[in-house]
C-alpha cells in the first residue's frame, strides 16, 4: 500500500512546520498495516504568486489529481493591499478538490492543566461568503458600493450536516475505548448547529432546516446524536465560557472559520490546532495557523498543528492506527511539558518538538 | 432642559432590565446641567408580533421620532423557527432611525482581579448582511439553493471609521483625568480595523481602505492615531490571548456582532455589556445580551447591561456628567463584589442590584 502525499508548503512558516510533518510520517513505526509514503513536492502561495503570477499553479492541481491520495498544506500570506490577480489558494484547492468539510478537532490534553474541551468543528468548505462572487459599483453620488453573494445551498448544507452527524457518532465509538476518568467528553453525542437565521432568515434558515434533516432522514442511525443550536454571536461567547459543552459543531464557511480561530485560543495556541479539508475522493491536511511571516525562517514556529494535521490526514485516509499513534506521540509532548515552542511558553526548536514527537511514536 | 426618552423593553428579560435602568435615570442627583427625565413606554418585539401581528408598531416608530429625544432598548426574542412575516425589530429600527454606528465598550473593572481589558467595538449598524437582501431558487436537481447580498459601502464605511478615529480621540482625552495606576489603556490611542479582505477582496477591500481613508483625510487631526488591522478570525484569536492590545476596534456589522460578544466573554458576563446604537440624530441604548426567556420574570437578570447602556445614551447625548456618575456606581457596586446577579456567582436580585447602584450614584 504505497501512498503519495502532496507536500505544499506554500508560505512563511508552511516552509518549516510541513517537513516537520513529514518527518513524523517518515518515522512511524512500519507495519503490515501502515502505508508506505512517497511524497512529491508541489508549489503554491502569495510567494510564488509574486515571481511567477499564479498562486496555485495548474500543474499543482494536475499532480494532485493524477499521482496524490492525499496532501499538506502548510500556510499563506495574505497580502496586506489588493493585488490584481492574486486570488488564495487554498480556497480555490478546496473549491477544485471539492473538500467540502473542513475538519477542526480542538481539544485540550487530558493531564495538563488547561481549561477541559474536547471539540469538533466541521466547517462547510466550499460556499457562503468564500464563492468570492464580488461587484463594486458607483452610487449617484459617485461613491462606491460593493455587494458580495453569499450562497447556502441545500446541497453542501446536507454534505456538511452528514459530516458532522457521522463524526459524532464515531466519536462516540471512539471513546468507548477512553478510561472513563480521560474522557473529557461524558454525554451522548451531541451536534451543536450554527446560525443566525434570526438574521438571515432565508440562507441560515436553509442551513439550519438542512441541517436538521439530516437527523430526521435517518433517525434510526443517529437516534443517540442529540441535537442543539446557537446563533454565531453567542456560539463564540458560549465557547469562552463553557467549551465543554460542546461536541460536533457543525457551522456555514465563515462561521466555522471564526469560531475555530476563538476555539484555538482555549487550548493555548492556534500552533495546536490541525484541519482536514474532506471530500469524497481526497483530503488535504492543514494546519489552522497562518503563515507567521513574522517568526518565519527562525525554527520558532510551532509543528504540532502540521503534524496533526498528518494525523487527520491518515485517519480520514482509513489508517486510524498510525493516526492514533501521531496523536498520542503529540499528546505526550504536550503533558510532559519539556519541549515546547515559544507560542507555548517555551524554548524549544521546531525541529526540536519534531525529534521529542518522532521519539515517542 | 426636559428630555424624552422612549423605553421599549421588547421581550423576556427586557422587561425587567429597562425598568433597572429607568430607575437609575431617575435616581441621578438633580443639577443644573442635568436633564429632567419624561419617559414613555413603547412596544416592539416578537411576543408583540405574536399577538398583533407586528414586531415594530408604526405607533412606536412615529413616537420615537416626533416625542424623544433618545430610546433604551430591552432584548427581543428569536423565535426558534421561520415565522412568515416576522423580522427583527432591533434591525429594523436601526435602519429606520439611521443609527449607523453601535458602540460597544467593554472594560475590566480596575481593582477586580478580571483580565485587564478596556475596548471599545465600533460596529456598523446599518449594512453587511443585516440588508436582508435574500433570494431562493431551485437547482438543476430539484435542490434549494439560497443568496444573500452583503452590502458594503463607501458612505456607511466612512461614516463608522469616522466613528472610531473621533471617538479614539475622545477616550484619548478622557483617560488624561485617570490616575495612571488606573488607566488600562496606557499607549496613544489606536483604531484596529477588522476585516476579511484575504477573501472578500472587494466589500471587505473598499471596507478597509475607506476606514484608512478617514486618518488620511484628516493627517492633523487624527496624527496622534495609531493604526492597526485585524483579520477576523485572528481578531477573534488574539482579542483572547491578548484583549490589552486594543483599544478602539471598528467592524463590518455581522464581525462586530460576532466580536462583542466574545469580548463580553471576557469581561465575565453578557450581562455587563452596554451598547449605544448612535446617529447623527438619535441614539437607542441597548444591552448586548439577548431576552433570556429562561430566566425572564424571576429577577435573576443582570440590570448592568442596561444600566450602562442608559449612562450611554446620556453620553451620546451630551450628558457626559451624569454618564460618568452612573460608570462610577456601576463600577462601585461591581468593585465591592457583594451584590451580584447568578451571571457572576451571586444571590442578588435584579432589583437589588438596582438599588446598590442608585445608592452609589
Ligand atoms: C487564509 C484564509 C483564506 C483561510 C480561510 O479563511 O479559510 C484561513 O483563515 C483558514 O482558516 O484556513
Ligand atoms: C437580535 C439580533 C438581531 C442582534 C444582532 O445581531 O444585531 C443582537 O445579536 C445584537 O447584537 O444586538
Amino acid at each position: 500500500n504505497k501512498v503519495t502525499i502532496g507536500l505544499i508548503p506554500a508560505d512563511g512558516i508552511g516552509r518549516e512546520v510541513i517537513p516537520a510533518a513529514r518527518q513524523v510520517l517518515e518515522s512511524l513505526p512500519k507495519s503490515d498495516a501502515s502505508p508506505q509514503f512517497e511524497f512529491i513536492h508541489l508549489d503554491a502561495g502569495f510567494e510564488h504568486f509574486q515571481k511567477h503570477g499564479v498562486a496555485l499553479p495548474d500543474e499543482t492541481l494536475a499532480r494532485l489529481r493524477g499521482e496524490c491520495q492525499g496532501a499538506l498544506f502548510g500556510a499563506v500570506s495574505s497580502p496586506s493591499h489588493k493585488v490584481a490577480g492574486y486570488s488564495s489558494p487554498i480556497v480555490a484547492l478546496r473549491k477544485h478538490l471539492d473538500l467540502y468539510a473542513n475538519v477542526r478537532p480542538v481539544a485540550s490534553v487530558a493531564g495538563t492543566n488547561q481549561k477541559q474541551l474536547d471539540m469538533l468543528i466541521i466547517r462547510e468548505n466550499t460556499e457562503c461568503l468564500y464563492i468570492k462572487q464580488e461587484r463594486i459599483e458607483t452610487d449617484a453620488n459617485g461613491l462606491k458600493v460593493a455587494y458580495a453573494d453569499r450562497k447556502i445551498s441545500e446541497y453542501a448544507s446536507r454534505r456538511a450536516g452528514q459530516m458532522a452527524f457521522n463524526m459524532a457518532l464515531m466519536r462516540d465509538k471512539l471513546r468507548a475505548n477512553v478510561p472513563a476518568s480521560e474522557r473529557l467528553w461524558q454525554g451522548s453525542p451531541k451536534v451543536t448547529i450554527v446560525h443566525k437565521s434570526n438574521v438571515l432568515s432565508v440562507t441560515d434558515g436553509l442551513w439550519r432546516e438542512t441541517v436538521r434533516g439530516v437527523k430526521e432522514s435517518n433517525p434510526e442511525l443517529y437516534k443517540s446524536v442529540q441535537m442543539d443550536e446557537q446563533l454565531v454571536d453567542s456560539m463564540v461567547y458560549r465557547m469562552f465560557r463553557e467549551p465543554e459543552a460542546f461536541d460536533v459543531v457543525v457551522a456555514p464557511n465563515l462561521y466555522g472559520d471564526i469560531i475555530s480561530d476563538g476555539a484555538a485560543a482555549l487550548v493555548g495556541s492556534l500552533g495546536l490546532v490541525p484541519s482536514a479539508n474532506v471530500g469524497d475522493n481526497f483530503v488535504v491536511g492543514e494546519p489552522v495557523h497562518g503563515s507567521a511571516p513574522d517568526i518565519a525562517g527562525q525554527q520558532k514556529a510551532n509543528p504540532i498543528a502540521a503534524i496533526r494535521s498528518a494525523g487527520l490526514l491518515l485517519e480520514h485516509m482509513g489508517y486510524s492506527g498510525d493516526a492514533a499513534r501521531i496523536y498520542q506521540a503529540v499528546d505526550a509532548v504536550l503533558r510532559e511539558g519539556q519541549i515546547k515552542t515559544p507560542d507555548l511558553g517555551g524554548k524549544s526548536t521546531t525541529q526540536e518538538v519534531t525529534d521529542a514527537v518522532c521519539k515517542r511514536l
